[in-house]
């Protein structure tokens, strides 16, 4: 229907097509696009600005990003990504994540399961040091040399991270806290109202926000650095900045790699997804206890294959693939004009092609080759892999497994999260059965996962009798390293033992014909690109802070206009006009206060920053650094933005919780005082 | 977008296919949809249900659909249907139009200026007595004498209508009433909230409804038979009939035809429209005197022109204009089975083909040689065209000249609707302008129109000195017939006489070379159509009085649903939502009354019942023959239904105005008690 507007010239109120690229990038620190906000929006940040946005900025180790919003540790994130956390919290009888919660006093807030959030501290460009090295095995070795020196000088969580598929390599330093506990969480049912079916779409009316508090040594955090609350928000047509982790984009990809995505690596990952997806579903069916347990794995799987099928049509788009083919061309005709680098770089092109012609039979064995799907199969595999990996040096063992990274990966593997072992056995029946469908009853995994057995009977037993369910178990494997994983007779280990060699032989097949490929392709085109280009475009999203931008802006659609914002009248209307059937039902609390607060408060809002998932509880903030909503969504136009940024004629938007919206609910609907005053105190 | 679904399998609540063509069809009386109600909807009308519809339906003049809602002569429309009498009515003074109004006493009721409702008292198939003629010019005279017959018996308006491209021909009997009063009217605020915007799209929030009264004899005309107001209206997925007058689809037309409006006939239709919108624009940008004068023109325009965006939009498809070449395929390959048939029917289809070749180089003549685009100029044309067209015999005339429509005609022509000079010179300045734009110099129409004048010379003079602004004086010329016009001065006049020969060669060109092999191989088609499929499909709509049905049904859009109706809360929203900037912008009675009625009251609603341009102010009735809402709009999913149905599973809709809504409008917000006391008599 887009279309139809271009055949008609009889709107006073078109909106112009943009120049080339406005507000597109997801921004590192060390390159804020302080050009595009000066000539865009006349946009200088003072100094301190950008130290402080950072310093404010957290991410969250769930998936998602999140801010201070008051100096005494208060964090605000989405619910959506809190949930994981709520679920994890939640018994029978209590259930955080469909009733809500809020501690009107520090005494009454509850400490979140394994959550741990971090905040970029410092960072420094490494690339020298690294490229210096001559082969990856060499490469990986300095990383882990500069990351443990780190770590020793400055007790901070420190990486080394690869940007422009090693490009660059940066040392970021980032302060840790582990300590974090709910304050404030309202019902699912507002903060995921209209469910899957309004998820990716706008206009909408959700809530979708969590607040929490970081502690350090049992009290509040000092966080000087946060963003305060405003009032009123963003108006139409203000400048917004956007800080958050993005967490993976797929921009700089050469069109063999995208040809690959789009014919063999998303099929795959659909079909992976969905044998997960129905696997919980049937699940869910059996009850009330079982639908709460199994939710935040729907609902994350269903957002995921929604946001999967947007990127897919995106790529099976002719036009929009044909922009990245043109993109190609013209790199590398440019390149062509300088023999001495195109000597050296554009090989690289011809190697990833090639490399990626051997990809597709592989496939379906690196996508099913794994019992990571449950948790207690993923806890199963990583203790055996971490215990044999920690017996070697730091800097020959797999990435994850190194030194700096083991007290993250520690606290996660021993979390106390609940597991459910029917909804285990199910998940990893459902999975090895699909697997062995696809792999055949003769594939290599299959024989070790299996044997002879049926899937029912191996799973069955090793669910049955494991005692992985209890952390105490799982220390005791880990302090016994590879002799106590070797003698352990627990049936889930056992299972885990038997398979750990076919994922080992796979992950070497996939290091040694396409990561490294990857590596070395991708490091040869950055340089051709910075040589031809410079560094104007950002990396590729990598779950690193970022900067994004834009402007609040509505869209047209249909040949009609949306608005930039919604307000809570539409909230009622869209409940109302479904008769309140679910997902689009009322908490009781809505039901009760409605007429009893200010409906014309903006309930969520977009804009134009270019964001993608793991921006999810990224602040909305304004040129004052306020506090103006909390991204939680992409509009359905924007989805294929893995692959380039959707321009705003297009329609394509973020979507976020607006500020008045917020302080409206949790004045007059909750009545969270305490709250209030904090985020407004001056 | 509507391509993501396809990738999605994780909604539980899919919205089936549905068979196809289910809701199918602009059906004639004679021939009721009572199969697909049976099967569908198990609905069989009770004994005179069907007759006590018709006689409650009402076609306006001015190109919409009405009905009766009180046995007292109380009649609904749309306020868009109603808007050029609202306009022709007001001044700068009082504007119907912006203001709205009640009349809570009859006395208080006001005269529209010349609208006539007609009432289908009943109908008769005449079509072995009109085919029985054996030439095109003895077909006329036949249907001529029928009509001359008719009216002498009964005092009705007796028409002979073609159906099926001349498949049938039926005598259709009209009661008439031409004085008819204004009741109430909302402001155009609220009727067109939105506006152009919101046009063809869905949700809505608009009370596009005006009511009127039918006098006989300076009284309320008696109407036993009229539709309940239902407090309740139609429920989601409930059967509905629409009777209404669809004003002209082409679903029956040749590929050859449809190919020629997808090429020509619909792009020069848009270069005429947008002449004139473009006129009357600037116009409108003179001064909010001016602005009012040209509103109704420009909304007229703006709506005709986004449904024909819409139209050419789906002829430019090549999937759904494939669907038309299939059908025809189809038909022609089953006729050639029949070969007796065959012989007689197939050179049908290639007659038009070869007629339609000689069109494209003519069109923009018959398109822009006319000055009845302007008031004065089709009161000028139409008065040189009557004299000489009724010194004929009556079945020598041109059709729109025979005795039984002379009445209608003449209440037009006479009509003191108010005629604005300036308005007037603007629009045939810029009309004459672009024709001779397009037609040269040295064509035929701009030299008879011009001679070696300017335009602005040619049109300066005629408005201004033009008399034809006092209906005395056209009625001077009608009465004085060819003489009096032969002498008039008057320079409309004269330009009028001076180009009417030009208009008759080409109207006498299109009749010889196009007109007449339409009918001869629409005729034809038809009789194959009948002889290989029964008559199993309505004939093409043209504004008469037709049944469509279907159910209450919301839809998907974009990977989510859109609900079957909206609510007042919405009309806030939007409004809101877009800081009541025009066009989303609320009359001051509905800020004064927020809240201080039930918001949660249904506005608008959809289904899925075949209706178009002509169907607006159409009743939704239910199955008990209540009146559930008022026809207004068909969703931009639909706007290609001139020419196939959109199906069910397409999300094309008619959108209406929803009784809960009005009633609870006129109760709460406007107060108009005795008006609801009237609708909800028991």
């Amino acid at each position: 229907m887009k279309h139809l507007l271009t055949l008609l010239f009889i709107f006073s109120l078109v909106i112009l097509p943009p120049a080339l690229l406005a507000d597109e990038g997801m921004w590192t620190f060390d390159n804020p696009p302080l050009k595009q906000w000066k000539e865009r929006y006349n946009f200088v940040p003072p100094a301190g600005w950008l130290d402080k946005v950072r310093l404010a900025s957290v991410r969250l180790n769930d998936g998602g990003s999140a801010s201070f919003v008051s100096a005494n540790g208060l964090i605000i994130t989405n619910q959506h990504v809190a949930s994981g956390q709520l679920s994890k919290m939640s018994t029978k009888e209590k259930d955080y994540v469909k009733d809500g919660f809020y501690a009107p006093t520090l005494a009454d807030e509850v400490k979140a399961t394994d959550l741990e959030a971090n905040v970029l501290v410092s960072y420094e460009d490494v690339t020298a040091k690294v490229q210096a090295a001559a082969s990856g095995e060499q490469k990986k070795a300095v990383m882990a040399e500069i990351e443990k020196d780190c770590t020793t000088k400055t007790h901070l969580k420190c990486e080394v991270i690869s940007f422009y598929s090693g490009g660059e390599y940066w040392l970021y330093r980032f302060k840790k806290y582990t300590d974090l506990r709910i304050v404030f969480a309202p019902e699912e049912q507002i903060s995921f109202f209209g469910g899957d079916y309004d998820n990716f779409t706008y206009p909408r009316y959700d809530l979708d926000i969590t607040f929490l508090r970081a502690y350090e040594n049992g009290k509040p955090a000092s966080t000087p650095n946060f963003f305060r609350f405003s009032e009123k928000g963003a108006a139409d047509g203000e400048f917004i900045v956007v800080p958050g982790n993005p967490g993976s984009t797929a921009r700089l990809s050469t069109v063999a790699q995208l040809a690959y995505q789009r014919d063999v690596g998303n099929p795959l990952l659909e079909k992976t997804w969905k044998t997960r997806l129905s696997a919980l579903e049937d699940y869910a069916k059996m009850g009330e206890e079982q639908h709460r347990q199994a939710n935040p794995g729907i609902r994350s799987l269903r957002n995921s294959l929604k946001r999967l099928a947007g990127q897919e049509e995106g790529l099976l788009n002719p036009r929009q693939f044909g922009t990245k083919v043109a993109e190609e061309k013209d790199l590398r005709d440019k390149l062509a004009a300088k023999p001495e680098l195109n000597k050296e770089y554009a090989p690289a092109w011809t190697d990833l092609e090639k490399a990626y012609s051997h990809l597709p039979e592989k496939a379906p064995r690196l996508a099913f080759s794994t019992i990571s799907v449950a948790r207690l199969g993923s806890i199963a595999s990583q203790i055996v892999r971490y215990t044999e990996e920690t017996a070697k040096p730091n800097d020959e063992r797999y990435d994850e497994y190194r030194d700096n990274r083991l007290d993250s990966l520690k606290f996660s593997l021993l979390s106390k999260a609940p597991i459910y072992p029917a909804m285990e056995e199910a998940m990893l029946t459902a999975w090895l059965t699909k697997a062995k469908e696809t792999l055949g009853a003769n594939d290599p995994f299959i024989r070790a996962a299996l044997g002879d057995a049926e899937v029912s009977e191996v799973v069955g037993r090793a669910v049955r009798e494991t005692k992985l369910t209890d952390p105490a178990a799982r220390k005791a494997l880990l302090d016994g390293g590879k002799a106590a994983v070797a003698a352990s007779t627990d049936p889930m280990v056992t299972l885990a033992r038997r398979i750990e060699p076919v994922i080992r032989e796979l992950r070497a097949w996939n290091e040694q014909n396409i990561a490294s490929v990857e590596t070395s392709a991708g490091e040869r085109i950055s340089k051709a690109r910075f040589a031809v280009y410079g560094k104007t475009i950002p990396p590729d999203a990598n779950f690193n802070l970022r900067l994004s931008y834009g402007r609040v802006k509505g869209y047209e659609e249909d040949t009609t206009l949306v608005p930039h914002r919604t307000t809570f009248f539409g909230l009622y209307d869209r409940a109302l006009s479904f008769d309140e059937m679910p997902p689009f039902d009322l908490p009781q609390r809505y039901k009760d206060k409605k007429g009893k607060f200010d409906m014309s408060a903006a309930l969520d809002f977009v804009y134009t920053a270019d964001t993608i998932g793991g921006n999810s509880g990224s602040p909305v903030i304004n040129a004052k650094a306020e506090f103006c909503g909390i991204n939680f969504d992409s509009n359905i136009q924007k989805l294929s933005n893995k692959y380039w940024y959707v321009e705003e004629g297009e329609g394509g938007r973020a979507v976020g919780v607006h500020s008045q919206g917020i302080l409206e609910a949790l004045r007059h609907i909750y009545e969270t005082n305490a709250l209030v005053a904090e985020l407004t105190a001056k």
